[in-house]
């Protein structure tokens, strides 16, 4: 399916356009690079600075960078392990329950789980641009209320709570080391791009968090 | 001098009783364990589920403890590593110059500087019990307004931006892994201790931004 996508993709001229995936109608609500999505209310300035805290540099993007072509062919069996983790939770599986039927939610799973496929990819392509950091609130708000469940029209918990969203950073990362080491690199090469990773997603995450924040305290 | 203080805690019978120091006026304003410290927002049910969340298991807490043998005699050097760190980031370093004079307030460093290096050996031993999650949520306001200038009687910046205090987990953990070598600890084991001083110190940053977020957010 999703070399049927990027072949559909390459044919329309849309591939490897910017960093961001043009959007194709196979992932639901990915709208990364699109008008639609708000301007970030932090300048790239603070994204370096926000950077710097972060020991995030150069290395970290080459890292990230060459964690794809590991990643790549392996993303749903990668994300297929986040999943698995987040239904041996039942805290975290609450968050994909239908709350009238107290089920969990078959076709919200799926439209959430394409757009995490291509968020790995994003995050490895990531070239930290307007429209990546403009993403980056969107993705936070879709785990606020409202948008968490109006952009799949899910009738699911109104949100995930801040304090699991950013823990969420260490299983995605700790999982994740184990693909990186399925390539050909070194070890040395391993740890960097998982350390990249790490570094990475918690930039993410306190981006996502922003609709958390009291105004003036992010 | 630390030695000092603990000696002097031995002889007054005070050292080692429970997880957290008793204080002693060596460490100005560690009220970790007083009954000043209000109690915290969160269960401890709630803060286990979080552990699940982060991953964070015995074998964490066993790791943490192992870590605090090479890191006790290296705390000062350590501390002097991160102090280094914000002193290098202009941003960072404005949330300890005094308003006033514009300059960085060297009485402000110090105080805060002798309970960061009593952080590490608290981060090493904790139980994670009421006294330990009720003091977390005390950190965290001394990192928001008014906490963070009243506790010292400074007269800096009125609080850390939560980006970045979140996004600090990354150099706090990264520079602490050379440290965490010093010992004569397989690789296997230096690898586990600094896993666990990464989920730990999320852990932390993660309740300490508690008064940053919106009500039911967090």
């Amino acid at each position: 399916m999703r070399m049927t996508m990027m072949t559909v993709l390459v044919a329309a001229g849309l591939a490897g356009c910017g960093t961001l995936r043009a959007q194709g109608p196979e992932i639901p609500g990915y709208t990364a690079g699109q008008r639609t999505v708000a301007s970030a209310p932090i300048s790239l300035a603070e994204l370096e600075e926000l950077q710097k805290s972060l020991l995030f540099t150069e290395d970290d993007v080459r890292a990230l960078r060459m964690s794809r072509e590991v990643l790549e062919p392996n993303v749903e069996e990668l994300v297929g392990v986040w999943y698995g983790f987040v239904g041996a939770n039942p805290h975290l599986l609450a968050h994909f329950r239908d709350q009238t039927t107290g089920e969990p939610d078959g076709e919200y799973l799926a439209r959430v789980r394409a757009r995490f496929e291509q968020w790995v990819l994003d995050t490895a392509d990531a070239e930290y641009d307007q429209d990546w950091l403009n993403y980056q609130f969107e993705i936070g708000r879709r785990h606020h209320a409202p948008g968490k469940n109006t952009t799949d029209g899910a009738d699911s918990t109104a949100q995930v709570e801040f304090r699991h969203l950013v823990a969420l950073t260490i299983p995605v990362t700790t999982t994740i080391r184990p693909f990186l080491e399925r390539g050909d690199h070194t070890e040395a090469e391993v740890d960097a791009m998982h350390a990249a990773w790490v570094k990475s997603v918690l930039m993410q995450t306190i981006l996502w968090s922003y609709p958390y924040i009291h105004e003036g305290d992010f």
